[in-house]
């Protein structure tokens, strides 16, 4: 049985998104056991008449709920009572208990994984892995994406370390093509950083490094993940989503302008639902966090339903695969880096 | 008289992009003059039959090319005969010349700009400026954009004051709206740096500060300059652009892939041209080097001839509205670095 805590607050749709996903979650996997935290009688209430298993599924009262903008020191001073500081509390105490899942404030929960659940053996700083679609149909890991805003050369390298196990073992690529996130392609390229990194990714056995990479790149399907500091993967992927939202909205925006655009629009109905589909991230899960002792997986603050669902299915592939003890291992045959 | 120089060689389409753009600009401006550097005969077989005002022509012979992957210190040392150093050399060396622009290597251009031509007074580092069309019909800068992969608050406060000058006098913004490149728009967000840029912009009195920015919202309108280092301004435009030709790609592919959207296509096609001029950087002129003692721009390598126009234009309104020493007076009010 895999045991998986999913914090029910602090999400735009919270709770109905996080308990719908919850429950689909369950039908899929006859081994998951989820535990919710929350305000019980709302939870209660938001169950009332779904059909689901039992006897898999658990409440644990927890009556506060973390703002977006709280500051995370005082969350995690302050709020014991929260559905996200309970969900942190319930792992961090329990051997059965192997991940967790939120859709609240990125600081806290960071703050919140950090102080209490502590690192893997051997790992600096956990990072954020959030995964886009490609424009050849598979998808493209970021890391770190922002849990880190400062970084130096031996972070990358376990960044890279980390990131590749989690696209072979969660997504099934085989040998991910690791890139390195930079100003242009040639290997001399970037600031002290990058440089540094470059030569350490190359002479790393573990993963199949193939250079540098300009952001333009990201989407082009020639990589499986890009290795960069938290500040600019932030950059990166906000960018890239919301380019493409803002596109698509131009699209739309512009049909409505002329009849003849909004006929011919109506032979592509479902042209444009594919696109908006295939650029919804709420179809592509969470950001994990890879590199903390347990499972964590970050889902968008207006994740519904589906993308909860999603998240679950991230932190249950995390534990079924056994990614932390692979990250263990491999963080401790091929980093030599003492703290 | 406007004097500027045209490096004609080193781009996708040189010379004949350069050539052609650069006889737009003579009939656009009855008081620019050009010299065009490169191959003199190359130069005049491009020129033959056609027609502009000889008087305000120049060719000075440079039979050399910079390649766009030699080393930029190579290309100074060894290339002096190339139609990029030349032109550098020219701009140097005449009073009466006021800048240039080239659609060679950069490397070697920021290299051969910082060395023969030195810095405004009072400037620590040039930096990069390109500019981007925004979702709301208005334009956004984004300075830096590679010039700096490693800065300091300093150095932003400067940018901050430079690209500000440089939207209110060649783009006529009024107050523009100067935001900073941040992983979120709360003041206690990001590294160092950005931490002690923010509070040196908010006590800026020379600029409209108007907070960070988060990349996402770089098309929004919201803003019209964001102020970053080159290594995440490089990551956020490459982002922008890569993201928007993708999707547009994906579109027409999707196009192709059904009768029916085919079909709808033939009501939109006068739509698709447009979203396509739309996201065009060649109608967006060149990346101008804010802080060089003389007016540099900076244009893409695979620049048409409206892109050199667009560059040449941007050069002119440069040196027209005098922006150079509107900088060294703004620097000097407002900026009291001592290097």
């Amino acid at each position: 049985m895999i045991r998986i805590v999913v914090d029910c607050f602090g999400g735009d749709h919270s709770p109905k998104a996080n308990v719908d996903g919850s429950l689909s979650s369950l039908c899929r996997h006859k081994d998951l056991q989820l535990i919710l935290t929350g305000d019980k009688s709302l939870l209660e209430k938001e169950l009332d008449g779904k059909s689901y298993d039992t006897s898999r599924l658990e409440i644990v009262h927890a009556p506060e709920v973390v703002g977006c903008d709280e500051k995370p020191t005082d969350v995690i001073r302050l709020k014991k009572e929260s559905s996200m500081i309970k969900a942190v509390r319930l792992l961090r105490d329990n051997d059965d208990v192997s991940g967790m899942v939120s859709t609240g404030s990125t600081g806290a929960l960071v703050a919140g994984a950090l102080t209490r659940l502590g690192t893997i053996r051997g790992v600096i700083r956990p990072a954020f892995c959030p995964i886009l679609p490609t424009m050849t149909g598979g998808v493209v890991g970021i890391c770190d994406s922002g849990a880190n805003v400062e970084v130096n050369s031996d972070y990358l390298k376990q960044f890279a370390i980390m990131s590749s196990l989690y696209l072979e073992n969660v997504y099934g690529v085989s040998k991910p093509r690791v890139a390195l996130l930079n100003v242009g392609v040639e290997a001399e390229k970037g600031d002290t950083i990058r440089k540094e990194a470059y030569e350490k990714l190359s002479g790393l056995e573990c993963i199949n490094f193939v250079g540098n990479m300009e952001s333009r790149d990201l989407l082009s399907g020639s990589y499986d993940v890009v290795v960069c500091d938290g500040f600019s993967g932030n950059v990166l992927i906000k960018a890239t989503e919301g380019t493409a939202l803002e596109l698509l909205l131009k699209v739309k925006d512009t049909i409505y302008s002329r009849t003849a655009y909004k006929i011919g629009a109506l032979f592509q109905k479902r042209m444009f639902r594919d696109l908006k589909e295939f650029m919804n991230y709420q179809n592509y899960g969470g950001s994990v966090l890879l590199g903390t002792s347990k499972v964590v997986v970050k889902g968008h603050g207006s994740s519904k339903a589906v993308a909860v669902e999603k998240c679950i299915e991230q932190a249950y592939m995390m534990e079924a695969s056994a990614l932390s003890s692979k990250i263990e291992e491999a963080i401790e045959k091929y980093d030599n880096y003492e703290e």
